[in-house]
């Protein structure tokens, strides 16, 4: 997330009551996670293993755990609870409002967009011109819908990320990890009936142009789905995944977490895809393999009656 | 689809700016696609490997894209774009309005059904006798509810088919084939929580009578299931299909398109439906198979070390 | 359920129309299923195989449809069909009556809980201190929210259960067991968008405190979760399951009816659990098996074409 206006570090140090070295002057434009953040933002890390990184990345502020060596003009922002820190920064400067009405008088809806009773509009919502957004859908928070989209009925747009880091010491066993980011659904999208789309914890949770979702499709936080692409229904997808342009994923379909599927990939109907996927190729199986290769294994398994027959065979005369 | 009265086929040329060759008196009385078409309607085929079959069959108008042979008493409406020409017809007789209240004054529910709070009622929708519609169900247009239905809170019945025409050579990737169809729900069906239902393309989608679906059951367009099945939560049927009287699919079944699924059958958890099943018969698996052949065959799989290790015994005594 | 105030047991022998043999003087405080019976409870039993069992129990009256021996102090209430008459005391005590309103008069929310637009609370629900509710959530009647409870939007809480029994013999195919537990929700439980938790059919379903489900997520009646549990997106658990403190399932997991996942499990994604699985493990597959044993299974699987091979040779070489 952006902050509406460049904030004083020494202001934010004092904020989440940590210890300022560096840079101490300067002004923070944002806070993002490592993999996202961009010049004059802040990160956060608790673990020395991933101190070079931070400290190494776009990112001028670091909120860190314990001292260490920093570049001119950066800085660091040392406290004993990184994590905590962080989601201090955004509640301060995204607090949860929660609606008074239907449709939150922040929301901006194109006067040729069509959004049907019982819709739910958070505070900051857009809605671009010929979009349509049947009954009952849910619009939390900052959500971005782009021109002739189409919102199937019971759909959820902008849920929080189910992302909870283990506490076991604490008073509670799960500390749940803030989404701060936004859902962009681009030009042309449609939606299903019964979809859920989370919000992105640091980035944003993007449907790309022309992609169209069936019903009941399950899209996790921070994942980013490109141009052209069909989910069919009831597949599942964890965060942070990233799908690019014209993949396919037939029906209850399901996608582990942080991983890439290439594209024009062909996922097939309750394929499980545990780890990234090749453009171009079509998969199949638990795990996915190659869908050429998991059909001709399916083959060999039904030979195990005929082998154990002949290796029978050949023991009964290795006894003679 | 049918048109509220006979429409003159000229006047339809001239709507979809067709070439009229044959018979150019005759009036149509509805458009449908080719399984479903009966005497009078109007079909479309844009590739010459269909045009015999849409031109034998009970369709008198034919939306072509080239010129040929056409019996007595039947026409020709010859363009170059039937599938767009299609759209065109079926937008102009059942046009999309918006409903301005949670419940249209063209919906018909009878006095003895509840409709609880935050139910969405489309136009033209019927709700039979005795039925229950639980909170934030939506009911699209020209859905039908039969006689002591209960449909729990958060289904969405008649949203649009997930069908889309690739046209990569087009500005729009997908092209979307509209939905022109209904949804009829049959008398004591129940319908759990979080359902949904998409309506017919061409024809109807139907949940025949005493049929019951737990939470989470996802419908395809134009699907017909019988009488008295059970399919348990979060199984999903594409498009199209047919399973017939008192079949069971139990939990997340998933049930590829344009099948059928005979009396009686039982599909048991997870398993994944490719093609057609028997009736009377137990499936387990993927691709789902005979629930003892597929036991039988993880017990085989379970072998395999054991194999492995009597073939190296078998080749080691060869060696001496 | 327990009745408003002890009711006697001679006055639902004539609301059930049953011969009234043994102890007529008593008074019955509830009415549950033999598994969760307690002292002074009436019970019901249609087999010999389980009268045992039910009169043994800690029912004091038990509706049965023959005459059987009965213990100083207990009554058989002899009925044809017990199992319709636990239904008509059912709804004499519980009826339903339709909500007029969104949030329902009889209902009891904290000042501090958040109820979003769109959402439904039905009669007798509770919901604690801090929680949020988001918009278009159902809670059905006597749903009960712990404190700190977050709710996505779509959620539907306390839907019937899918439970029917067969009855191919009469009008009805499937006569409904109906659903009279409540659902409690235990503080600090936050569930996603789009799930669906059926109420118990005798007992309760139960979520317990700092258990989160991500989105999609179908539980079924009379279910029993742990604390600190994890359920990611489009898991799916059947009726009268217990799934103990610390068990993480990952998406799409489906879980068969009335067994044991023990403290701690781990379920990997796409897993099928048709029976019971001890604490501390991780599974996978279908069926569940421990994930290890799993993972070397898929390696054998893929040694059979080399299993084949040798075999060929070692076939060739004894024909010589």
């Amino acid at each position: 997330m952006k902050f509406p206006a460049p904030v004083s570090v020494e202001w934010i140090a004092s904020l989440i009551e940590a210890e300022l070295v560096g840079n101490k002057k300067g002004f923070a434009i944002g806070i993002n996670e490592i993999h996202k953040v961009e010049k004059g933002d802040l990160v956060f890390v608790d673990h020395p293993k991933y101190y070079k990184k931070c400290i190494e990345s776009n990112a001028d502020f670091i909120i860190i755990n314990d001292s260490t060596d920093i570049p001119e003009g950066k800085a660091l922002l040392i406290c004993k609870e990184p994590f905590d820190a962080y989601l201090k920064i955004v509640n301060h400067f995204r607090p949860f409002v929660p609606a008074e009405k239907s449709i939150s008088d922040s929301a901006s809806i194109h006067p040729s967009a069509v959004v049907m009773p019982g819709v739910f509009v958070g505070n900051h919502v857009t809605i671009g011109a010929g979009s349509v957004i049947h009954p009952n859908v849910t619009l939390y928070d900052h959500v971005h819908i782009g021109e002739r989209v189409v919102i199937h009925s019971g759909s959820v747009i902008g849920s929080d990320a189910f992302y909870f880091n283990t506490r076991k010491n604490r008073t509670a066993w799960y500390k749940k990890m803030q989404s701060c980011g936004r859902v962009l659904i681009e030009d042309d999208v449609e939606l299903g009936a019964g979809c859920t789309i989370d919000r992105g914890v640091t980035h944003d949770t993007i449907i790309g142009s022309g992609t169209k979702l069936d019903n009941q499709v399950h899209i996790g936080h921070d994942t980013v789905i490109g141009k052209n692409c069909l989910l069919a229904a009831q597949v599942g997808v964890a965060g942070a995944v990233e799908i690019k342009d014209g993949a396919i994923l037939w029906g209850q379909v399901g996608v582990s977490k942080t991983l890439t599927i290439g594209e024009n990939a062909v996922v097939l109907a309750q394929t499980g895809v545990p780890s990234s996927l090749e453009g171009n190729k079509t998969y199949f199986g638990y795990p996915a393999e190659d869908a050429a290769v998991k059909r001709r294994e399916l083959v060999w398994v039904k030979r195990i009656p005929e082998i154990w027959e002949r290796l029978k065979n050949v023991e009964q005369l290795m006894r003679k």
